[in-house]
C-alpha cells in the first residue's frame, strides 16, 4: 500500500510502490507474475484507463496478460474479482492486482461533455447534485425512519477516527471528537464537514496465488479469498442510488426481496457458505457517517433502524464484538477510487494475519469488506484465515 | 453485430441492439445472463467507461454481474478473455460479452490535459505523429527490407474489399481495384487513403457459455474458444510500437526471441495446443494495407519479407487456402475500438458455422483472430469447431 493523503504526484508513481510492496511481502521477484489486473483512474486519461498495462510499464515490460478494469467505487474489487477468476480458471498461478488515484481537490465532478443518457452527467445538469447532497438525503431518511439523531452520525467519525490515528496509511492520524463534528461546517444538511469522507491520493496492490503456489512458496496458512461478489441491482425501488434521480428498468422482473446493498452482501455470503454471525470484522464504505449504519444493517449485523443502537454499545469499535471499520474506514483515508476496495482487502488480509499492530481485532478468523459505487457498482469480499 | 457506419447516434444504442441480436441468436432471454463484460469506450465519458454496466442497465438491471475492461483495440478481447476466465473458473455459466463505439470524424486524438508520462501524449505533442505516421514508417520498412511495391499494398485493399462487398455488416460494401487505390490521396506516404481504415460507429455482441450450459440448451457442436492470448511486449525491441517514441524497461529481461505481434500470436497457439498449419482462416487487424503483410509474417503463415508473395499467389483469398480477412478487414469496416476484437470473434463463428454467405471459407474449421493496440495491448483468439 501507499499512504493516502494529497502527495501531488502522479497516480503511476503510487501504484509502482504499493505493487512493490505487494510484491516485496510474498517475497516475489515482478517476472514471476504472470497477469496484472489494474484497477483504471478515469481521471488520469489514457494511462489511466489502462491501468493494468501502465503498471506493467513502469515496472518493466515482461510480457505478462494484462487486463484493466473499471468499476466506479468498485473498480478494485472487479479487479480482485478478475484476478480470482483466472486463478481459480488455472489461466494465472499469480495475478499482481493494483489500484492507485491522484484525486482532485474538492467535489468529484462528472466527464466533459453533453451526455443526456448519463445519470451521471444529468443530476449535475439538471440538479445540481454532488455526491454529497445524495449523502445528507440518505442520513434525513434515517432521521425520519429509525429516528437517529446528528450525534449518531458523529459517533461514527469519533469510532473511526480513533482507529484511524493508529493506522500509518491512513491519511487522518488524529482522535476526533463529537463536539468537533458538531462545531464543523454544514456541507449537506444533516451532514457536517467530519460526516463526510475526503478525496485523496493513494495505492493499494495484492498478489494473489493459487493455493498450490502460495504453499509451494511456503505459505501454508494464507489468508484465502473466499467470495467476490460484483451484482448489479435489481428494480423496481424506491430509494434513489446515487447518481440516479429515477429508476426505471426495461427487464420485467418481479420486485427484489432485498435493496441493492443488501444484495451484494448476500451474494458474497453465499458465495463463502457463511453468514454474518461468522464474522470477525467488516471494512465498509463510509462515505459519510450516516452511511456506515447503513451498511451494518445491509450487512445484516443488525435489522433495519438498529445500526445506531449498534454503534452505541461499543460493538463495532475496536475492542467490540465486531468491529467495522478497524482501518478507520473511508473517514480516516479519504477515497482514492480505484484503490479504496483493494485496500479494504489489504486491511483484512493484516488483520487476518494478526499483524495489524494498534488496530488489531484479536482472533480475527472471518472479515467482509463491502462497498457500493455509481452505476449499479457494488462490491463486496470475504476472506477467510 | 451492429452494422457498421456512421450513424451519428450513441454507443449505447449500438451495443444493445448488437447484445440482442446475440441473445436472439443463442435463443436466451437477457435475464437467463448471469454475467455481463463491456469492452469500455473510453471517449463516451462515464457510461463508456463502465460499458459492462452500461448495457446491464441499457437491457434491464436484473441482477448480473458487471464487469468492464479497456485495452484499447484489444479491448474487446481482453472482454472475451475475461468472460472466458469467468466461466472456466465456474463463476457463471452464461457470459454476454458486448463492444460498442461511436468513434468521432478523421484521426483519432489523445485524450485531454498535459501527461508527459504518457507515451500517446507525447508522440503527439513532440513528433505530432497521428497513427497514420506510424503506418507510413510501417509500410516503408517492407518495401525497404523486402521490396514490397505500393502495388502489393493496393492488391491487400482489392482483396478485402471484395470480400468487405458480400458482407452485410461491413460499411465499405464495393468493390475497389488497384487503380483506385494509387489514385487515392496519399496520407503518410507510402500509404494513400484506401490503404488506410477509416474510423466507424459499430457494435458487436458474444454470448458465451460453459460447454455443459450449451449442450444443455441443444447446442451440441458450438464453436469453441480454444485460446485467448493477450500478452504484453517484451524488450529490448528497434522497432517501435505505435505509440512510442522510444523503447525502455525497468525489468532485466533477455532479449525476446520474438517480436511482440509475433509472441501475441505464439501464446495464443500454445493455448490452442494448434499451430499456423491447423488454420481454416484468420481475422486481422489491417490498420492499413501494409500492416496485414507483418500479420501473414507474425501468424506464422509464411516466413518473414513472404507476406506478399502469400497476397500475391492468392492464398489469403476468398478462394485461397487460407483466407485472411474473409470478412472483409478493418479495411471495409473501419475502427469501432471496443467492438473490433469482438467482431473479429462473430466472423469466425459464423465461418466455423458455414454461415458465413457469400463469404463463406469452404470446410472451415480452426479459425484464428488477431490484434493489437496501444500501450502493450495485443490479442488473439483461437475459435474451433
Amino acid at each position: 500500500m501507499h499512504p493516502w493523503g494529497k502527495w501531488g504526484r502522479s497516480f503511476v508513481e503510487y501504484g509502482t510502490k504499493a505493487a512493490r510492496a505487494a510484491l516485496a511481502d510474498a517475497g516475489l521477484d515482478w517476472c514471476a507474475v504472470r497477469s496484472v489486473v489494474g484497477a483504471d483512474t478515469v481521471r488520469g486519461g489514457y494511462p489511466g484507463y489502462v491501468a493494468g498495462a501502465t503498471f506493467a510499464r513502469a515496472l518493466g515490460w515482461q510480457g505478462a496478460r494484462v487486463t484493466s478494469v473499471y468499476a466506479a467505487c468498485a473498480s478494485g474489487a472487479q479487479a480482485i474479482g478478475t484476478a480470482r477468476a483466472q486463478i481459480l480458471s488455472g489461466l494465472a498461478d499469480v495475478v499482481l492486482v493494483v489500484g492507485a488515484d491522484a484525486a482532485p481537490k474538492g467535489f468529484f465532478a462528472p466527464a466533459g461533455g453533453d451526455r443526456p443518457d448519463d445519470p451521471d452527467w444529468l443530476r449535475f445538469r439538471l440538479l445540481g447534485a454532488t455526491n454529497p447532497a445524495y449523502f445528507g438525503l440518505y442520513a434525513r431518511r434515517r432521521m425520519a425512519l429509525y429516528g437517529d439523531t446528528a450525534d449518531d452520525f458523529a459517533q461514527v467519525k469519533v469510532k473511526n477516527a480513533a482507529a484511524g490515528a493508529v493506522n500509518p496509511y491512513a491519511r487522518y492520524r488524529k482522535p476526533v471528537t463529537a463536539q468537533e463534528v458538531a462545531a464543523s461546517a454544514v456541507v449537506a444538511d444533516p451532514l457536517r464537514l467530519l460526516d463526510i469522507c475526503a478525496t485523496s491520493d493513494g495505492a493499494a496492490a495484492l498478489v494473489l496465488t493459487s493455493m498450490d503456489f502460495a504453499r509451494r512458496h511456503g505459505a501454508a496458512d494464507p489468508v484465502r479469498i473466499r467470495a467476490v461478489s460484483t451484482a448489479t441491482p435489481q428494480y423496481p425501488r424506491t430509494v434513489l442510488d446515487l447518481p440516479d434521480i429515477a429508476t426505471d428498468s426495461a427487464a420485467a422482473v418481479p420486485e427484489p426481496a432485498t435493496g441493492f446493498r443488501a444484495s451484494i452482501a448476500r451474494t458474497a455470503y453465499e458465495e463463502a457458505g457463511i453468514g454474518p454471525e461468522d464474522l470477525s470484522l467488516a471494512e465498509v464504505y463510509d462515505l459519510s457517517t450516516a452511511l456506515e449504519l447503513e451498511w451494518y444493517e445491509d450487512l445484516g449485523l443488525c435489522g433495519a433502524g438498529e445500526g445506531a443502537g449498534l454503534l452505541r454499545d461499543g460493538v463495532t469499535a475496536l475492542g467490540g464484538r465486531l468491529p467495522v471499520n478497524a482501518s478507520g474506514g473511508l473517514s480516516s483515508f479519504g477515497e482514492a477510487v480505484p484503490a479504496q476496495a483493494i485496500a479494504q482487502v489489504c486491511e483484512l488480509t493484516w488483520q487476518l494475519r494478526g499483524a495489524a499492530g494498534g488496530r488489531q481485532v484479536p482472533g480475527a478468523r472471518v472479515g467482509m469488506t463491502a462497498n457500493q459505487g455509481l452505476f449499479g457498482h457494488g462490491s463486496a469480499v470475504v476472506a477467510v484465515r
